[in-house]
């Protein structure tokens, strides 16, 4: 079922994904920036879904999000956000979210790098839980240390990059990577937006976009009202 | 000063790297696959030379790698081993690290996420720093308990996708994030062939190649023989 605002409806995306993962977020913000309509299908995480037999089989990892696309006439799975963006950059070029030169496009995969690998690793939901579990440590507390050390490396490169967003003045990965990244650090209450005043300019910049509005975590299916 | 080995030395590239660092060696990688000439530079991160100011000019996240290149009559800093491995590729297409179909690009780079937000982050030297001063905690347990459950997941993924090298039989970006992890994997002792037998049989593949040979950590100039 496409999404209400899909312009374009490939023969068949699906989305496994959760409606608080900033992963899953990342690719729902790219599908809505490209118009792409896709089945919407909840993983749901915190009744442990991704670990059963149907989700493993999809990705072994059992992590979440998981694209399934339809290519010459079998269905594919594929995992990882940059892998899966970049997929759909290439896939589906309107709307890029990538500029066309090489030095431009090395910008903007590391500022995706300093969220996808710089800061979302230290806070998943395993790596919290080893923190609570094995060391007896205080989740919080290692979140906001490395959510912290993180986003002050990405004001300050954002203070060199953004325009009216994160790389110039046209929305890239970058955006999709920084405003899951921004709400996964609201979610351990370490955002300051005073502190990272480009960061937070820039995500407010986005957030007012339509595409970016579809693909919020409340707009979603799954999502939990508190 | 191009290295030995090199057939190709683009107009000006400087490597500022260090030996054992798995960033870096997986940008050595890239460029000697690709028979590419450039000036090594060490930074080293045991003196803490990555904190200095020359080097945070250079990044101001004080880590390495960093390439600088040449374009249009200036120089450039790239950062982030993703965005310069991709660079490197649109940039020096001959050789290519990325198969030519979308799908199969996607596959690679999921295998090179694997390694690259999966694995490296949670045993980095930051990282490892923090559970030792501010957790009380055993560092090796740390790594091992997560080397142990990336390459578990990454060994489940090679199953379907490698032939000769990481993903079928020509090397790929895949590989030169593999090889780079399962050296920084034997370094915190965690590495057991025998579990992961398709990693370790690409692997020796790929280390057999006279490119491996000349970016591995022991050949480089700043490298301290035990």
């Amino acid at each position: 079922m496409p999404q209400e605002g899909s312009e374009f409806a490939p023969p068949h995306v699906r989305l496994f994904n959760y409606w608080r993962s900033s992963s899953s977020y990342r690719v729902r913000l790219a599908l809505a920036h490209k118009g792409l309509g896709y089945e919407y299908v909840a993983v749901n995480l915190l009744e442990g879904e991704q670990h059963q037999s149907a989700h493993r089989a999809r990705n072994p990892s059992g992590m979440v999000p998981v694209l399934e696309v339809e290519e010459g006439g079998r269905t594919h799975l594929l995992t990882q956000s940059v892998a899966i963006l970049e997929y759909l950059e290439e896939r589906y070029p309107q709307r890029p979210l990538l500029p066309p030169e090489p030095l431009a496009r090395a910008a903007v995969r590391a500022l995706v790098e300093a969220c996808n690998s710089g800061l979302q690793p230290l806070h998943n939901t395993s790596v919290l839980a080893h923190v609570k579990t094995a060391l007896h440590a205080d989740q919080r507390a290692w979140a906001a240390h490395f959510v912290g050390v993180g986003l002050t490396a990405l004001e300050a490169s954002a203070r060199a990059t953004a325009g009216r967003h994160l790389f110039g003045d046209q929305v890239t990965l970058a955006d999709c990577f920084l405003v899951p990244q921004l709400y996964a650090a609201r979610r351990f209450a370490t955002f300051d937006a005073q502190a990272f005043p480009t960061l937070a300019r820039v995500e407010a910049a986005a957030l007012a976009l339509p595409a970016f509005a579809q693909a919020h975590p409340d707009a979603q299916p799954d999502a939990v009202k508190s």
